[in-house]
């Protein structure tokens, strides 16, 4: 089978997001790093990245502008898709540079800033005809997607309530007393520069959301959020109840300052039939309970059926991972992008979604915690 | 050591919370069941109750107001106490008639059905100088106790963010979509005459508040609440936005359609030098996690100290239960009775609390989910 | 119901497990403390712990021989049975003085210090036709009589594998390097006077032999052990291979050295259909496995049936500890005495065969772990 | 960096363990996959897999033999290292042909099928000074290094008892009472000619005896097994007592008819200051028990240090999974193959000390479990 080719914008050799990409990429086989701009600000490092994963030097490029244009004008080894890993504040622009010319992009998350620049991205997309996939890791483990397929094939039926957490700890030190300037510490996520509107909310609470919908198809229609800044510029703490489109409510709770918690996505949905729950860091379990039956505790490659057991690649008992996760995204999205046809993977869709959501978290908060609509 | 004399209104001998009471109270046997009116409705089983406990004929009554007067009037083995496990909407009038005779009483949560007769109870205990005991269970396991005297001594620092929860699924078929009557079910926690203005926030939902308040000392000032009803008269599952009157916010939910759920009352609290988890299903274990090391697991009588050690009964290892969280209660109680001064046990001003909370909640979900002060 | 009447021989008010058995047999009202002999070499303590009791001076005895003489000379307000909690170097002489006056005898484990003793007291029961108790607590919990229950339905099908461990930790600097005199640590257990042959197979080791007798119904035939005493003059540490008289094997271990466990009894069974899993530390819950299922999690009184169910006391969710499991004995021992017919606990039999397996571990031991028939 | 280059035998790419190890050494790009003979049975199969790889058809063998003696001829671009993933019973001939032409080899356990083989290939390394690897997955393990760490820097003390097992069910079936011929299910492993004399115990408890040996440092001298075939040829479940060579006892456990285990590899280690414990299913975790405090949950990449801390790839909370333990085993050969210096990973020291104890637990058991010295 042939392999696709694809460039990377972003994630130098010692970058650690951009080396994900890569790996998670690399476990399929599908697809052969063919061109990049590693690093716009230090050429060594781009040429060093370039040179490791043996790219002709031609196509290693100084900025993404030209890296699109240059691509864009080949006729031969032309590239399938790229790969945005740079920071947040740059995703659009990157974005939309290589949509214009043509070419499918994954990108991470969060998409973009706005929902305005993530709806732009949306039209974009539908205009030229293009794949896009963000990210959302949480959506490639298995037992995710076995949650998903055990909704939809209405196992714990009408769903009356859901519960959603991402608590993480390593911002605790912000939210504490002390008055001394802590130069140690200076997060580019706390900056909204960077960061946009939102840093715990935008980082992480937007998993919760998509790891929700993703699950059971239900979208949040309106809430209300009260996010906890402790004195910094943006939120490291927030509490938000939501409404979906179904009429069901719930809570999503999402920290950076949860002393003890390091990524702590739970996600647990209830029906009228049964409930279901899952923990990221325990993510080959699936707890399911059907009403009036002791709660099971399903086991990867044991108890997985549909699509989820066709993405097992290792047998149960043996855990796959956070890299299994995002190679599976990857393998739905290079399976599209090969066939054409649509792949299991999120989309500009759920970016833009996204991006809404973390709107409207903001703009509650901002109003002393008043239920806004998406 | 002479053994208190107690009266029991409610509570035959098939009665669960009854016997609750008695074999709590028995545990430490500092008290004797001396009078009763089990039953104002079943003579029979009144009279049966008090003869299983060898009382004497003319202390069992056909009504708490002749008991109230009866025992008000006797000179010698006066009761020290009455003990009130009637069904919610008598606690009041009972309780203000014992009161009025000058008895100190303990009753079963709620106190009472509204801030104004809960008031009215604590006013009428100021007064009078008596000694009130509201049954919140839950306070009385060691390492809750544990947990309160871990916050007081600043061990995990200023609180940043409570989360607290209370699943059970008992009730999950009135949430479900059958049309028909389901007759077999009829409930009386659902029936606004027998339970007040809430079922599930005033069931379980104000055990959340009572437990929190006791492990940190902080009180919520304002909430704003979505009650799930589904279809039904009273409320069956909640989600809460909470903020207490430090400043800092949380978030509770209780629900009585949570599949896989049997006595869920889960608390955790977030400070800027650690946290703690306490589980109501495993209670002789709190998970402490002090700011960058790793979580702790304390066990009740191997890592328990202060007050908390003073009340271990049984070696570590060996689960005390919820009966002994109830004696533990009125170990307390009766040691206040007995020597004047005060316990660690929750009095009407807990009570008083409770009923407060729970018609906020119903009011800010009657106004579409608002902020409501308390 | 007319109640029964016991007297006690040892468990002052200051003693531990003495008084566990008080509150255990009060639990369910069926009993009275009517006699007693709670210290033979502390007067006052005796007469402190009758008069806390109620109980006429006249049957507060100042040694068990006086008691069962007088008592057994009374002809109105006679005993119904004794229980014994002396020291266990002891039980043999008390338990055969009661059964030669007609009582039947509760004894706590072990019964005796050999099999020699044991077999006289199982043919004295026999032959005068008494009820016999040894309270082996563990028997008691419900979710070890549902184990039971499910085994004997054949769920699991044939048994292939039995796991079975007791870890403690409380003697774990008597296994430490220390040469001083650790005067301070002078554990009667340690002493072979008191404890007789064994001491961490004798106490905690024979809990598992007898837990797993009572679920399963299979006798250790032949065993394997090694015990480990570390210098000291008993055992503190064992590991003992096992072959049931089904041919099936197993493995079991105890401890008292192994540091971060407090009272964990574990057993494990594993079927040719399926599987059980029970921890003694969190009583409430029985993992079962279905050959090609998911692990269930049953909680006690949401999914028991049978004799398991009777027993439940408080509902699903609500821990019930290792008192009520006390409780569960003594009734059925108490229904024994009063109905005549057979109840569900311990008797002379277990309490014969727990001897049995003390004597052959240590004997295998001291052979170098050579295999020795029981 | 230059990377090394590396052949294979076996593996085709629909075989699982072959794939395991490509995808394990991809991960950090070290080594480049340069020439093998993935199927000796099937060529078509084999020149697919060279040619997914990119492979010169002239380095894509037919043979083991004719690659060795093809690849040893070479005098550019040669080797660096081959990797074994055949059925075990090639294992022998296959490392010795490739040692015998110089190279370095990494092999999958078991290593081979004797001792004396075992010895030949130990032997065969010194004289011509290589480097072997035999892929014990679970050693390479983050938190299995941490807890060889905090072992060797004394913090549990002396070790007093091991406490190892292995447990899977997925035969399940063997152990049951179908007479019918099970054709369905003619597993290799439970064939002699393919596994040699032991299946379970050669499988899986052999990587029980890796583990503790890594973690402890400690070598078991002498053991009595017994091993269960339940009619089979070869064994399905086993128990064993083991002594150290420190005079330390301990039991290991290994089964694949234990319903509701996957891969449950589970080891303790309980010295005279603490204790330890580590899942295989839950492997970014590590219990830790300083004696007389409470158990603490060490989390990868949040509580290492050392070895384990250098390893870690991604953030704490993100489960690394199976693949990267073995990158991380492949990381230190690869680095050892480059640098010359020792690397952490098992050898063929180990390698023969495993075989040694395949071969003593079998002879214990075939003697009714005797003790048998290594």
């Amino acid at each position: 089978m042939k392999k696709l080719r694809y460039g990377q914008i972003g994630g130098t050799l010692n970058a650690f997001i951009g080396a994900v990409h890569r790996k998670a990429i690399a476990i399929d086989e599908m697809c052969t790093l063919a061109a990049g701009c590693f690093s716009s600000t230090h050429p060594e490092a781009n040429d060093e990245c370039g040179a490791h994963y043996g790219i002709s030097p031609d196509r290693i490029y100084p900025d993404y502008r030209t890296m699109a244009e240059s691509e864009a004008a080949r006729t031969e080894d032309r590239l399938d898709f790229v790969v945005i890993c740079t920071p947040n504040c740059t995703h659009y622009e990157i974005a939309k540079a290589f949509m214009e010319k043509g070419f499918h992009v994954a990108c991470e998350k969060p998409l973009c800033f706005t929902s305005e620049q993530a709806a732009r991205l949306r039209d974009l997309a539908q205009k030229k005809n293009l794949l896009t996939c963000v990210t959302y890791t949480y959506t490639g483990y298995n037992m995710v997607k076995l949650a998903r397929q055990i909704i939809s094939e209405g196992r714990i039926g009408r769903i009356l309530d859901v519960k959603g957490e991402y608590l993480q700890d390593w911002l605790l030190d912000k939210a504490g007393d002390h008055t001394e300037k802590e130069s140690t510490l200076s997060v580019w996520r706390m900056n909204p520069e960077f960061s946009g509107i939102s840093n715990c909310v935008g980082d992480i609470g937007t998993h919760i959301e998509e790891t929700v919908s993703y699950i059971t198809g239900l979208h949040v229609r309106r809430l209300s959020a009260v996010l906890d800044t402790f004195s910094q510029e943006l939120d490291l703490n927030a509490n938000i109840l939501v409404e979906f489109d179904s009429g069901a409510h719930g809570c999503f709770s999402c920290s950076q300052i949860a002393a003890g918690h390091y990524n702590g996505l739970v996600i647990r949905i209830f029906g009228t039939s049964g409930a279901i729950e899952w923990e990221q860091e325990h993510p080959d379990f699936l707890k399911v309970t059907l009403k009036g039956e002791p709660t099971q505790i399903l086991t990867r490659a044991a108890h997985t059926w549909g699509h989820a057991a066709d993405l097992n690649r290792i047998p149960s008992g043996h855990p796959e991972g956070l890299t299994m996760a995002f190679a599976n995204i990857y393998r739905e999205f290079a399976g599209a992008v090969i066939s054409g046809r649509p792949g299991d993977y999120p989309t500009v869709e759920d970016g833009l979604r996204g991006v809404k959501f973390i709107e409207a978290c903001v703009k509650s908060s901002k109003n002393g915690g008043t239920w806004v609509e998406i």
